[in-house]
């Protein structure tokens, strides 16, 4: 009994590892399809994010089932709730992907971001993978200290984030309003990217010790 | 013991209904320290947020005692998973009030918003507190058909949110990129904090019918 919910619990772990792979397969390419003003890119991420959705619903179903047939305590129970809400945190991060290619798609073929800012906006989609491949293997190795590495890393996101604004602020900034306000959009929705993978991370971290992680994540 | 059990879901009940009423609020001071640039008022904002976090992982916690001690099952169990999600939406919906207050501050004392958008900015906030009321209502009656009924108020949210970048984008914006980029974020903002309450009046209608209702929002 104890063994076959074992495999049960193991199964929700697969389960978000497999959607923390997914999410940052759709950021990369999301940003693939904004730096390369590329329609059919974009559309696929738009596309995918149905499969997020329906995981999540279906980990949640998944949850709610576990619950009434284990009637689940401390340790594991403490997982399951846990993982309902790392789930909520990676189908939300899949629908910032999802409106980044909306926004590809809104002004293709015109580019949405000026090739002066590619740099800045492929440095945070950098950022936004690591972040989301630490979630996903503190998620496999049940690792609370490697969840507890994503805060220099979320630092460097709200910097670069930051830089956006000072770059789309400047008095010469030549690209004019729509321009500074789609970047605007970009920017908020990696730099929210970041904050869901570091919610997860402190999820993980509660889910492995029982300790929640003070402090803000936006 | 059944009886005592009932006191609690009632209690957890009562605390998400008081959370949706300061949500609510919170938003409500958002708006009008950002059409007088109150100052006081935006830091009153800032300041009471850290009630509702406080809220949402008492709640959690509360969730997981619930769920330990008293094995729930069916609509018991539903109810408790649910108000624990509900309540993760509420802290967010308090987060975008505090976005608006920061903005707020940032800015102070200039105004974010200028006044040919406040009368739209107004209706937004308008919409939002309905949309929050409804929901709250929703809860504290346990009412499927109430929580239905967001759907034409979520879509003046969109058309006014369309509105405002319409303004900005217009050629003859004379405000500037700044201005521009505030007005963008605070619109995202009320529009992100209507998803939201529609999300938490479908998962009262989750809760109340076990029936999940499909489509996105946002």
């Amino acid at each position: 009994m104890r063994a076959h919910f074992d495999v049960q619990l193991e199964a929700v772990s697969d389960t978000l590892v497999e959607m923390t792979s997914r999410v940052g397969l759709a950021m990369e390419q999301a940003t693939m399809a904004l730096l390369r003003a590329d329609l059919g890119l974009a559309e696929s991420v738009i596309r995918t994010d149905a499969w997020l959705d329906h995981q999540q619903i279906e980990l949640e179903e998944r949850a709610l089932l576990l619950c009434a047939q284990q009637q689940p305590v401390a340790t594991d129970l403490r997982f399951i709730l846990t993982s309902m809400k790392i789930a909520a945190e990676l189908e939300r991060m899949g629908k910032l992907a999802r409106h980044i290619a909306k926004l590809v798609r809104l002004r293709a073929p015109a580019q949405v971001v000026p090739a002066s800012l590619h740099a800045t906006i492929a440095e945070m989609a950098q950022i936004a993978g690591r972040l989301v491949s630490k979630a996903g293997t503190a998620i496999a190795c049940r690792d609370a200290d490697l969840a507890g590495e994503l805060d220099p890393d979320d630092d460097a996101m709200d910097r670069l984030h930051e830089h956006l604004f000072d770059v789309i602020l400047s008095p010469t900034w030549p690209y004019g309003v729509q321009t500074a306000v789609d970047v605007t959009l970009c920017g908020r929705f990696y730099e929210r990217f970041a904050d869901h993978a570091v919610t997860v991370s402190r999820r993980v971290i509660f889910l492995v010790t029982g300790e929640r992680v003070p402090g803000d994540v936006g």
